[in-house]
């Protein structure tokens, strides 16, 4: 039996990362919420690291600190970025692989193609790669975020995850909106929608009079139904979106084959 | 039509782009074949940034800046990451859309799982969530490369594409041996395979004893077949990996919603 569908019967060890950084507010409900069920142990980026996707550091070494915020909690930081969390954790920090690994609470959602953007479902990936289970969580929101459902549903589903396991190389990225628990009107099993950034790069000068460009914009609905992850968590819809360390286009491979080059 | 279909009957416009960064000899190699075929728009990062995977800058500005190595080599540079480099090409630097990006050509393969590492891939990614035509090369060799044949493959290919177009939201990631033209065996089109790196980070203490951990490892084949890319490289076969910007496991949907969240 593969790794990604053992269900534990001892009392799962649970590793949580983000990308927003140890400091967080939403890993911090998310370890919380996940040492209602588990063991515990916290990787997370030394600093914000949003918008790295599968980025890992290959130029320069990395560093392991201890982090401590209070008695309550304790993690560990890695200098580099959320993949490279999970790499560090699974090869130097973990004495064995964790039961399930859990990333997030993300600040804003990662519906559409911020799936690709997104350095919470980053981990997760890495942990699909590494053949843990893994599931990433966002939160619909960059203002006035109110993680209390988020982390009670996390945890709901993380006991899911355990218990039914995972297909092969594929995690689940978790969107919830930002809402008190009666205004969520269920949960929609979704597709990566194609809403994507309508570009809005601001433009400015320093105080030198040289330009610099600060990349901005506003995420655009491109699809419509429920099937979609953008439409269905503006329909104040939890989404959870399978999503697959495996990007080819198989549908593309025989119209590619007909174009016969190796003529 | 969608622009990824537009067969331009003008001479067309090639951006191009790397994550070697500017002074990477294979972005020299595919500027100067894409010159033969058409006009050439150089931008790059202005350092390498190798295994950034769809990382984009969202913290802090970035900067443009002219390049011109010699009189034949004018480009751009840009401060971020390969997806900056589009984002901004995009939106600041060109005045209307190329008809096709070129990224690359990366030292070293970008098969199986470094499709998810890979800067050259999220560049070229970044071009089709912008409805460009776009594609990813590739140098199987981490020494001793030489992209002579490289080149003159991605002119075909290039040529081939502006004529053909490519599914929506799919670019082509395109591997190509490191060797003599006589000793490539064909073109394989295939899939991403499930080969991925035994990890196997260094750790070190730095002059003051405190330790260090530097990411390496060895990419292990997991699959063997002519369908999957990592196996058809190591045949001496070019491969061709239609690569979707859509991440969702499709078939995974109906067996999470089996587990009635709902409820």
């Amino acid at each position: 039996m593969r790794p990604e569908n053992t269900v534990p019967e001892h009392k799962p060890h649970i590793l949580v990362c983000n990308d927003d950084g140890i400091d967080g507010e939403g890993l911090h409900v998310l370890a919380a919420s996940m040492k209602k069920i588990g063991s515990v142990t916290v990787v997370a980026p030394s600093e914000p690291r949003s918008g790295m996707g599968h980025a890992m550091t290959l130029g320069i070494p990395l560093r392991i600190r201890e982090y401590a915020k209070n008695s309550r909690f304790f993690g560990y930081t890695v200098s580099g970025t959320p993949v490279d969390c999970i790499k560090v954790a699974l090869s130097h920090i973990l004495s064995e692989k964790p039961d399930i690994i859990v990333s997030g609470i993300n600040y804003g959602s990662n519906t559409a193609t911020n799936t690709l953007y997104s350095g919470t479902v980053g981990a997760a990936l890495e942990g699909a790669i590494q053949h843990v289970p893994s599931v990433a969580f966002s939160l619909a929101t960059y203002k006035d975020a109110d993680f209390t459902y988020a982390g009670k549903f996390a945890r709901k589903l993380t006991r899911k995850v355990l218990r039914e396991g995972l297909p092969p190389d594929t995690v689940l990225s978790v969107n919830i909106p930002n809402l008190p628990e009666p205004e969520i009107r269920g949960v929609a099993v979704t597709a990566q929608g194609s809403s994507r950034w309508a570009e809005n790069t601001i433009e400015r000068d320093d105080m030198y009079g040289n330009p610099y460009y600060w990349l901005s914009g506003e995420l655009q609905l491109m699809d419509e139904g429920m099937l979609y992850d953008e439409y269905a968590i503006r329909k104040q819809y939890i989404t959870i979106t399978p999503v697959s360390v495996d990007m080819t286009n198989h549908s593309a491979l025989k119209s590619i084959r007909r174009w016969k080059l190796n003529r």
